[in-house]
């Protein structure tokens, strides 16, 4: 796939200046995104797409574990990162499956990998999983469908 | 099922006092569910459970949509509320799958409503919808797993 | 939605001609189904889909129940029964989710409905539910995508 | 693990006895899977369990494809072919997902692998994929639940 670079750092994110997360890139305009996170994301060096967090209280349910929303929140940023040098352009999840295999804590850090197994003209299916150390957290699998900037409003993302 | 008024009302979480949501309860102790909400929930006159969230600004993804991810949050949210009644104590989501049908916008009133299908001794099988009036957002589906008190930390909820 | 009557018939699919499906129609083309089915659907009284089979022995698994595959094959079966007053042409499965709520036994009626909660241009989604009179055995969700006979090999129905 | 070699490869199972399974594992008692398969299992060099069958023209839809109830119901087989080491005993699925990535065809050898993510007390959470070659052609994840001998009608598996 050409442009790959170019297109998975995803130049117009903005980058981490400092702490843990240097050199990562985060999201900026999406609002629900910057109030849960910040996620981030950055090239692995064997080129694939490694994406994390660092668990904090406002993550937590009220158990103390990671909440399944802030999981499936975070899973769906991933899904796009892990998409972006294949999706180069605009694109909706349309379904999502997941399961939570364990819980993660105040602390952890929760790194989020994946896969495109397919990449056509209107579709791309990713899956994924959210670790913390050798620890599977959740595993995930989400179908992306790319819309053109004309379109009329969309399904959610 | 014996108990349902005292459980489903769950007299422990805070009342609205005042405008459009006055007189449903919310989350208090859950930090994602404060932070990504307040997301409410009520009896309906039939008996069912009715949630129900406003959206703004914070919910919204970069196109001006409501984030999947927040859509997935409420959900996992409404779960509980809808299994609440059959619950009768602590349980986890163990599986959650999705369907993204439409796209909510900003000042939209999004109601979640839903069904246990099965509550078995260990296993609570739940199904739901999330809707903007007549409009399906979210269609839904998820597995609670009963939990006890004193069992170890737990996967995410 | 124009045309209804004619396509949902789907009159190129043979009709039942004794016993209790008579009036029914099944497969004719399709060599899994008709090695697992048969499977039935007709309109019920109120215009929707109605789905049924029987179970026999072959649609067992080594337990005695229904097997989980034959309940997923029917379900798919259904995904297509309940889309197609509104798909109208051909489509792909693209994805299933679905809870294995209960057990279904030998001579059990196994009844499948549900609902298209969105007709699009390219995606359909369909949500259903399996019953044995008034249990709930399996309830499900699936994407279909449209597609032209001219298209090249895609992916399973 | 103990007693994993002992019950992977589930001798109470019959072997291939000629052809390209011979040494394989199939299915003996489940009258579903008799019919719909065969499907064959056994472990590879790597200790890791590999499930396999070969395409037929009852496998396929009315459009030549593999039918993907056919997927569907061999991808449960993998999920306790998979799971056997772990399992010991008896289970159930109680939910499944998956996604249909690409078509399977005639005389295709469908591969499938797979991990368990989470072997608990009362669940285990599977995942895995169908593919032929290098082509993956359906992506899938599983929670089964342990059950004892002496239970009562479970749901399907």
């Amino acid at each position: 796939m050409h442009s790959t670079e170019r297109i998975a750092d995803r130049p117009h994110l903005p980058v981490g200046l400092e702490g843990e997360f240097t050199g990562w890139r985060t999201s900026s305009r999406d609002s629900f995104e910057i109030n849960t996170g910040p996620f981030w994301h950055r090239h692995a060096p064997d080129g694939s797409i490694l994406c994390a967090f660092r668990v904090e209280k406002k993550h937590l349910n009220g158990a103390g574990s990671v909440h399944g929303g802030c999981l499936m929140t975070f899973a769906d940023f991933c899904l796009f990162a892990i998409a972006s040098p294949v999706l180069q352009g605009l694109g909706v999840t349309i379904n999502f499956a997941g399961d939570f295999v364990d819980a993660g804590r105040e602390g952890d850090l929760i790194v989020g990998t994946g896969e495109v197994t397919r990449a056509g003209r209107s579709l791309l299916f990713v899956r994924g999983q959210l670790t913390v150390e050798e620890r599977t957290l959740f595993t995930f699998a989400g179908t992306i469908k790319r819309i053109s900037r004309t379109r009329e409003p969309q399904p959610a993302a």
